[in-house]
């Protein structure tokens, strides 16, 4: 069994952001030199999300309003954790709707998706540097 | 360590489906012939979940309200992924609220479940023919 | 490669439950001796979950709240699952809400997690014994 480990660094320049990072989850898949295995690709932030989804605008304009319409940013005062100072307490609540992690499959030494398929970093407290962990196992 | 894949084939009949398919996972899981590791059954579609739940008729169709309720289908100008032609906008909001997949533990040559827990695919965009990933590795 | 298995026990003391599980998932990847992996921690029940988010008594309370106002237990007639006699329709909801499972990595030995990542278990249906599937792969 070969194992390989790799963090991605996002810039994120608005509090709530998606980034599209298939291609840097590819590359690190090529690099692990894996043919057959698992892939989890891991938020390292409490408040952001791993995800698969569709690459096209609409839906990611969809996916930005409707996470705030169930975890509202605003007023501020809805959430108990913004009385300890911080003001990102609807971003734990938007990154429970997305889910943390995706695990994808390595087949044949690619990532083993459907047509539509592409990896997606959520981020809900955002505007600066944020880690993704992509580990991988297999032979 | 080995690795075993197989694409399922389900159909869809409704736009919304929930289809049990614990029998093929752990048919998938027994011609792994893999004793010790871990099963990734995914949706191969980016308006699908798989995931593990109860398989009660009542539970199902309280699901089924819920999704709908949390992201309606219609009106479709909710969406605006509807605004390139299509109709499921609401499926990939509904898709992320049930998650993608699920990973299960196979011990002693099979799937290593609670009492309860069934493995469903749930459908947002159906009527037609649609493909589940299960890959396994282990030992 | 290695594989190594254990069952948690968790005494849930209120319906709605959320119990840090940290340390005994970082002491069951200790026991593992397993280096470098794959670490599957899912809830055994349908009625609850494992997730990883922040430890911060004002986000568990936000959670707690949040939800039941996603998937409210009452009126207890809102929900088909409890025509059947039983009262956690909602709590079937509420898991779907925030996953089953957290696949976490084991890098030189240890649980790779980001600064603030601790693993929670949330029970949506408690006051008993409730069981965590914690299923390693590696080497």
């Amino acid at each position: 069994m070969r194992s390989f480990r790799k963090e991605l660094t996002l810039e994120t320049e608005t509090r709530l952001a998606f980034i599209n990072i298939t291609e840097q989850v590819e590359d690190a898949i090529k690099e692990s030199g894996i043919q057959e295995g698992l892939c989890l690709v891991a938020a390292m932030h409490v408040t952001a999300s791993c995800f698969i989804g569709d690459n096209e605008k609409g839906s990611i304009q969809d996916l930005t309003k409707w996470v705030d319409r169930m975890a509202p940013h605003e007023p501020l005062t809805l959430w108990k954790h913004n009385e300890s100072g911080e003001e990102n307490g609807d971003a734990h609540l938007k990154r429970q709707l997305m889910g943390r992690e995706v695990v994808i499959a390595i087949t044949a030494g690619k990532a083993d998706f459907g047509t539509w398929e592409q990896v997606f970093y959520g981020e809900f407290d955002g505007q600066n540097s944020k880690n993704v962990l992509v580990k991988i196992i297999g032979e």
